[in-house]
């Protein structure tokens, strides 16, 4: 199980009824955040996300569109009672940005809650079920995407069939990594005749802000989904560069060359009202091609 | 002219599609923001309020539900390229806050920014129409409550009328301040003969946070409007005072002591979905009491 939400879809000033970057990643496990722009909390109450089920928080800069949202989330969460720990991996600078909130309203968090410094690529994350990465991205200041890889599940050992051929249980483990079985007489067990198939692992990347860069295709290759940022439509190619920014077809290059599934895009530019264009620009290129909306869960 | 537009009116957490505190004054010069929690800046865009008219943000105190939304909107400005100046006006410990969120995304703001540290009571600001003054509440941390005064505007020469008495133009400074004139012969000219009157000047009091404490209406006597925080119903008498907040019957027992015009009633708790015995248990001791509404305009 792997989903996305999109909570906000809009980049750098809220606009026609669009929110600042925020989404949840559902996961078999647990919710995650990535991005909490201003409004978050709100917008998880408007799409009924369980937020106690939010344990892991993921800022990619400190943008004020990417963590304004932060703070009033740690400060509900606090005053809802909240009891389980909170983690929040975000760029080393927030850390005393929250400290100071929290001591000027003489807050006290009632939950653990532990500040994870972002200061380099690779897991960050790692639990039962998936891995969280995090990989640099170039803007115009330190930011950094996520990646997101479900673990593969182990494969189910049909038992009675083990039986059958002997297998004892003390080497089920084995069976369940996909191993097959040599019985004493020399004869091998496929493991296909005994257990029964594990499922996909499924993975999402997010680009966060970036300008248009071809690492990130090696980075993300052959994700099931890929949240790309067009900011821009292909006419502003030169404003995106020098914002540090993507257009549409840069988004759509970056997709097809890492070969995914499918691509999002998102954190459109407040100039835009009409986002038509943006999906059919970068169709054009990479036709599984979808707009992040608001309150949309795609599952990966 | 002064008025005063809601743009938030609950407390702490946000909840039944209400947002956190905040206010917009409407004065006969420019546009005052009282209080300024998440999610102001989209408030103000809901409610069509001209946000480049406002030059003065206060800041009650530095719970959250008070302040979160003030970095955003300051962002925001900076986005949209503001030029004029904008001052705030907040507890000392929010200065060291906006400079560590500016400095962490490098923000370099395109306008004058002044912060004005709250720390005594008083007028904090005097302009050619009106003043806001400052007064301490007591609270769980420092908070202070404004009110705003409009100057009484000069009386009206009615000029042929003055020349008809033989007033000189050289006294008409002091016909305006309302003063008589005493002709060479020892006859008096009162005033009202040959001035017009001037317009009543307005006021307007906000209490912010606070426990009941009868200082209050001393306070804010014979204000035109009060705007007092009731977080809680009647029954919450205890909570509110162990809360450091106020209950229904205490507002309305301040507005009645106060001898105001008229009561706002706002800053409810999440608890609380409907509000009507909020507006009921008031009246019961003051009649002139409204809930404060979202999106409504109060004329003062």
């Amino acid at each position: 199980m792997l989903a996305v939400t999109i909570l906000g879809n809009n980049s750098a000033i809220p606009a026609h009824g669009r929110h600042p970057t925020a989404q949840v990643i559902t996961t078999a496990d647990d919710l995650l955040l990535f991005d909490c722009g201003e409004g978050t909390q709100i917008q998880i109450i408007n799409y009924k996300i369980r937020r106690n089920r939010i344990n892991h928080i993921f800022i990619s800069h400190l943008h004020g569109d990417h963590y304004f949202g932060l703070i009033g989330l740690i400060n509900s969460f606090a005053l809802l009672g909240r009891l389980q720990p909170l983690h929040v991996y975000a760029p080393a600078p927030l850390k005393n940005i929250i400290d100071l909130q929290l001591a000027a309203a003489d807050t006290k968090l009632p939950f653990e809650f532990t500040f994870h410094a972002l200061e380099q690529d690779g897991i960050v994350l790692e639990t039962k079920y998936y891995t969280v990465e995090c990989f640099s991205t170039q803007h115009r200041i330190e930011c950094r995407g996520f990646l997101v890889r479900e673990k593969r599940n182990a494969r189910k050992v049909i038992a009675h069939k083990a039986f059958e051929y002997g297998i004892p249980t003390s080497y089920f483990h084995h069976l369940q990594k996909g191993e097959d079985y040599r019985k004493e007489d020399g004869t091998i067990i496929q493991n296909n005749e005994v257990t029964g198939e594990n499922t996909l692992s499924r993975s999402y990347a997010f680009t966060a802000d970036t300008i248009y860069d071809e690492r990130i295709a090696e980075i993300v290759k052959q994700v099931n989904l890929l949240y790309h940022e067009t900011t821009y439509p292909h006419a502003f190619e030169d404003k995106a560069k020098e914002r540090f920014h993507s257009t549409t077809k840069q988004a759509a290059a970056i997709a097809l060359n890492a070969q995914v599934d499918r691509l999002l895009i998102g954190h459109f530019s407040a100039k835009f009202e009409e986002l038509d264009s943006f999906e059919e620009e970068a169709r054009e290129i990479f036709k599984n091609t979808d707009l992040a909306g608001e309150g949309v869960t795609y599952l990966v």
